[in-house]
């Protein structure tokens, strides 16, 4: 396609942009890890900086009980501007098993067009794409402020759940309120399927743990006479779904809103060839999931258990004869509208409990608050503003599509009452979560424009939205 | 109990012997962990200059692919002397996790009557107890040469299931040809119910490892849709059993001989408190196992299937959404007479690849060739002999007993052609294999004792028997 204004000044400014996210990316703001807080803390001071360079006005760092988020503001001279957050998250994944990644993680490699890091598609790259996104922006605008009434809002801890973000959304109400939210934390279909997601599963993430003897014992003098914590919690998990893969938490579906016939068509509608997908994509070698239901239709409208890691007794070398004094499983499930997060806790609790053997204790702990699913109205006029900005910035038409993952966008949308649309440039091979993440440069950039495009689209659709209601 | 000049012999020079003890202690002999191989071999150095200074006129160290053993041989002067083997290991059990022993595991502690060490028990100390045994019966002996020939074999790979013993044996069965081995590797019943053991279980240590994708996947972008091998291995796991503890590997009961009446009766005899031994031997809060047995029967009588410890995914602090790349069970079976660990692990293999869902791989490794179980008729007269040498060392009436636990034992039977009998001393507080491993200082006296009369007692029993044939 032909560069207009904003396409040039992006490709003008993308090696300058490159070199600060890079630095970004050196900072390993690993939120899951106790002794990465400081590291978390550096990566919110070095985004305010940049923000600050960028021009916000307003800059600040939002301290919360956890890791901080950063705020920022930049005011539109326009009249009936409209008032517009961009989320997304500066906190990333851990890197285990670090000796699994070709490049290191806190080091920005650059391969062709990809770039590899911890963070720089999930979510990084995603947020700095605005910076570069609003000055391309800008530099069209005689007065140099925004289209819209701009900010920012970019917490610390969305890979631990958001666990104080619902609270620091009700502590800055009056600042963030805005007519629309535009979330920068998801992917396009393809990078040559440009699509827009309309909404993500919610979550919720459980650690349990059974407790036996209070040591381990040696199986040869106590091994078929007492309860073994790890055989029970193997009994618990392997509960958890029944032969059709459903899960069998009760009441686990009575809540779900099952896929229109409109929806379920625009799903299968999408190119998808499930071989190359197993092996390029996922880079495995089957599918498994709920009967009834196509691949794309079990990653993103239905809801599911996932065991994240088992921990129980000797795991080194070799043979060592223990019954485990404890067995511990992290677990998640990630849930569809309308289930909710703490209604999932409560049945998880009461199904492991159910089932632990006589002798045997159980723990559950929930971790953080849970994430709702969101789900974006096909017909919402953000969500239209936003497919005609990334087809101005990918010249193709723009797909429907949902995400399988998890953010706070629910809690975005309910506590702030705005819309929430998704401007979001990742790839299904960025590896987000798995060592040897990586982010396309080009899709970035593509981002970038999108957004760009995004601020002078917003205005007349938002009043165009108040004329109809 | 008044003390006869064996008695007075082991009390003199008993505080010697325990400084001796305490250095061989200090080196951390563990089999399983390949970084400890240099104190394996360390080990065997130490035992076998021990020997030497003891007066064994012949001392060898046998190497073998794994670790090393050790060899001594004291030829009595007796015409008609018997030749008696006895067997015990100089290897230990890892100790992790070392934070949760009270005591170093390498520095013996003496706190009263108790000596916490890895190995105290099992199975240092029963090893070297034969050398003050030994010197208590040459003090009573004109000939200074024992009424027995003598000899000893010390193994350094008992704790990851002797895998180059029965080759080692093979490649040395001239000098090892006996006409009974007697085993120092077992218990008392208690330490007021002096007990000689009859029997072993057998053994069959298997990893098992799923693989699924090449590496660990978000549980966003693929969950419910392709299969989790921490999952498909808790439901591989939680089918080892039914709802009546048995274990549902095919043909797994099939050779199995059942418990005689006479056995059942002489086991509800002995004095058992089921909720002491929880409270105070296993430290643990319910009793389970196969319906139809008693708790001693389950531990002694009955074949299991015990997980060890699990391992997938991500297991640090807090949470990661991962779909792990692999899920590994360290699984072991105990075998009772007739079971073969050769088949048993056969239908291990097999119980897994018939559950391994589309998707993912499954591999089993068995670890080491298996422990055969074994058992010693109640009517043997080297069990006789060794019954009235520790009626003689306690002042007490000596019962009948099995060991849940797994030895060489039965290899030991089978290439030697010699019946087995166990002198053994350790109690069921002695957390063998655990952290604060223990042994009572006067157990091992006890046992040294005990010895110095075996010596005596076997000459008269097995020509007997060979009269009786």
């Amino acid at each position: 396609m032909t560069r207009d204004a904003v396409g040039a000044f992006v490709d003008t400014h993308a090696e300058e942009w490159l070199a600060n996210l890079h630095e970004w990316l050196a900072i390993p703001s690993v939120s899951a890890d106790p002794a990465r807080a400081d590291a978390v803390a550096a990566s919110a001071s070095w985004l305010a900086a940049a923000l600050s360079a960028a021009g916000f006005p307003t800059v600040e760092v939002w301290p919360t009980p956890g890791h901080p988020a950063v705020f920022a503001h930049w005011p539109s001279s326009e009249e009936h501007a409209p008032r517009v957050l961009v989320y997304g998250h500066h906190d990333v994944q851990p890197v285990d098993p670090e000796s699994a990644w070709t490049h290191p993680p806190f080091t920005a490699t650059r391969v062709g067009d990809e770039l590899f890091a911890r963070g720089a598609a999930d979510d990084k790259g995603q947020v700095l794409m605005h910076t570069l996104g609003l000055a391309a922006h800008l530099a069209q605008r005689r007065t140099r402020t925004p289209a819209v009434q701009l900010s920012v809002l970019v917490e610390g801890e969305e890979e631990v759940g958001s666990p104080h973000f619902p609270a620091l959304l009700r502590a800055h109400a009056a600042e963030l309120a805005s007519d629309v939210v535009v979330v920068s934390d998801t992917g396009m279909y393809a990078a040559d399927v440009p699509s827009v997601c309309t909404g993500m599963r919610g979550l919720v993430y459980a650690e349990v743990t059974l407790s036996g003897a209070d040591g381990d014992l040696h199986s040869g003098m106590f091994g078929g006479a007492i309860p073994n914590p790890a055989t029970a919690l193997a009994r618990v998990l392997a509960g958890l779904h029944d032969d059709e893969h459903r899960v069998r938490l009760a009441g686990f579906y009575d809540r779900v809103v099952e896929l229109s016939e409109r929806e379920r068509a625009l799903v299968a509608s999408l190119p998808f060839d499930e071989a190359s997908w197993l092996a390029e994509v996922a880079h495995a070698r089957g599918v498994a999931g709920e009967a009834g239901y196509s691949t794309l239709e079990r990653l993103w409208a239905r809801p599911t258990a996932e065991v994240h890691g088992l921990l129980a007794g000797y795991t080194g070398p070799g043979q060592k004869t223990v019954i485990p004094t404890t067995a511990s499983a992290k677990v998640s499930f990630r849930l569809v509208p309308d289930q909710d997060p703490a209604q999932v806790a409560d049945a998880f609790r009461r199904f492991v409990a159910e089932r632990v053997p006589s002798g045997l204790s159980a723990q559950v702990e929930i971790l953080g608050d849970g994430v709702r699913p969101c789900l974006t109205p096909l017909d919402d006029p953000a969500l239209q503003a936003t497919m005609r900005a990334l087809g101005r910035a990918t010249g193709s038409a723009v797909r429907i599509t949902r995400e399988g993952g998890s953010g706070p966008e629910a809690d975005l949308a309910e506590i702030l009452g705005a819309p929430v649309v998704f401007l979001g440039v990742g790839l299904p091979t960025d590896r987000i979560h798995a060592p040897d993440e990586r982010a396309s440069i080009s899709q970035l950039l593509t981002g970038a424009r999108a957004a760009a495009y995004l601020w002078e689209e917003l205005p007349g659709a938002l009043s165009l939205d108040v004329a109809s209601s």
